[in-house]
């Protein structure tokens, strides 16, 4: 069983991909943010008449896909193609879900920056309603699916 | 009810703390990844051995805190004065907890410092074991405690 | 006369400032840009209904801001206080206008991040609108005050 | 009429280029900046003999050609095959003329880089010549010609 | 004799590399960093048991090859396939070598990328073990090898 | 004996400096780097006449120290107040030494972003140059000097 990050003596290096064919990649991200009812109001009525926090937060997530490979240490540096960041309220658990969408024609997968946009998206509400609210919770963050690669697709409830 | 980073128009806006007294500030951020109890196993017995997995998300955790105002858009610039990453392994549950403290001499809290700390180091864990468990899910990110600035000392369960 | 910018020997440097005292500083930078009747008309209702062409302008122009030091070679790291962007529709002559308030306690002025905040936000509205007009000009980019510091305040039409 | 970076519900996204074979693009903007006589003469002297005023500006566009993606949220990440900035002096106007040439080949124009390449090209003129003179004024910043694409060449006076 | 990072009038360009196929391209680059018999000892051991100074040091070098062409300014932007980076301890002249190799497939090479990494690397040490040892020196950074592009393959000792 | 920047367990840590004074900082570092006659004949030349070589290498090396804290893992950000980068000709040894004053009033010290800016400078002459001469060695990068802070003055040759 290996970590592909590690090389045999367990040292962290970026994987050689100088092989491989650029595919089509997709990845979905997902996560949520709780917090709340006061809070989860304020964000939900700002979203329908200004819409200014989770368009910010909007900003934030797909402006965070394209630094990925700044943040994480070994990912590599990918052109993405695409990227899309959307939001729905989940009023039964007063959360706000993000979901992170991002396409590349590369040689490795985009997972990471898919996780990276959600993340960050998330957190840049948690910056806005915090003023409102110090206990909200991110949670539930997971790479949904993903397409192409030589390891094929995933879904997560696959 | 106000979000502090909307004005009266509600646009974004980055407050003005221009009048406001330095002071210390502290802040500690949690959260956990879970994994599959194989993936979890290499993660721990690298920890003891080799220690890269999360000598690499510490690393990545630190340099995440540091750049905090360049992925949260309305968040101030502060001059860390103390960062650390620690990492716990929770057995029952399988889940790699981070903690991530930080602290400062400023105008303005480090929440998000601290949160965005926790958060990429957990984000780096991803990276480094998705080639062995595609279902991880980060979980629990949230603020465990502060200290200083006006709107007084936090902590999570109090 | 000097470039202060320059030494004796034409070479550039960051001018020292190590002996100043900080103090408030305030800059405030506007720029416009103009555009075909549809366009305007485009992004003007847009921004009235959904807001989105000129949030996220906003949001890049205050995020610009913080980078000024990364982008103009020869400024000071400054730790900003205070960041705002506002837009006004010119119907007369089809532009928006950009205006970026921008404040700091620091050894140095904040000229250049209000203007490369204005800047950058119309560069963004450019990026939006571009599928529709590629014949907007951006122009009128100045400092339209600013106050604190050893030279004192400032106003463009003073 | 569509604006392509927002969504059929208004909310910005990174468009999709997936589909899109890579071409060959180029794109010229340029710029200007108007300033006191003094201020001109102080920068064309030093131009001829230290060059040192116009140096630094082409450096800081330069580099930041490479980092649009970064500064304007919705653009893809392209890796730039050519960059050069050129000045010229106007001495009817007293007006420094900023023009910024980009080559690429990929699946997106390169529009933004050469407009962000000549706009902070001409803020960095700004910086290191604003001890002078404080009412200087960047104007006609605009796209000057592109080819390569799927909407054909440009030219802005065609 | 011709500087390609200069046009025909001296001023600075990024090489037009447009009209180049892309290759496969690997640099491998070295250098040094001498300390006192104190100081090294200390990183040695804990190199064995604990491995942070130099796993912090190799995350940072790998690290900042992506971001070389944020720092050399006429560097071209490369999206890397490979990136490690090695230590060794000469006990003759307690000096620790770092040696970074890094893989491309693009229009220039990636010498600068691998310079980049071992320096990056090397200062890394350097900040760690300040409190120690204040006057180690880095020495012998030099491009060991490099393989693909037109000028064809190269050794340092060949 | 201890390593500041690791914890008793061994793990990577940012100091806190949350309770020291700020005082007045000033670094100054060198580092050479060598040539064949040729490249060393084309570089003076060039900066008789043209001042571009080292005109980039400076520019390059201010943007760098502001950078410091991005590239090497567990430095402090810090507010320079100071930044020159100055180069010689040595014609004994056709080397050309790069030296870099930096100053800040802060809580730490600004030896790495000396060490920092005389580096990249000296990489960026290697990258302008490569094109004449791949055999170029940089070498004897080190502390000139340092004043401030509570371990006091430095002096390499002291």
């Amino acid at each position: 069983m290996d970590f592909t990050h590690l090389d045999e003596k367990g040292n962290a290096i970026m994987v050689d991909v100088s092989g491989k064919e650029p595919t089509h990649r997709r990845a979905v991200a997902i996560g949520r943010i709780s917090m709340s009812e006061r809070c989860f109001s304020a964000v939900k009525e700002g979203g329908v008449q200004k819409g200014d926090v989770l368009s910010v937060a909007r900003v934030a997530g797909i402006m965070a896909t394209k630094r990925t490979a700044e943040l994480i240490p070994l990912c590599h540096v990918l052109n993405l193609t695409k990227c899309a960041v959307e939001f729905a309220f989940d009023e039964g658990t007063r959360e706000i879900e993000a979901q992170c969408t991002v396409c590349c024609d590369g040689k490795t997968g985009v997972e990471m920056e898919a996780l990276t946009g959600a993340t960050i998206a998330l957190l840049t509400i948690y910056d806005m309603c915090k003023a409102l609210d110090k206990r909200m919770i991110i949670s539930q963050v997971h790479l949904l699916e993903k397409q192409g690669g030589k390891s094929g697709d995933f879904t997560f409830g696959g």
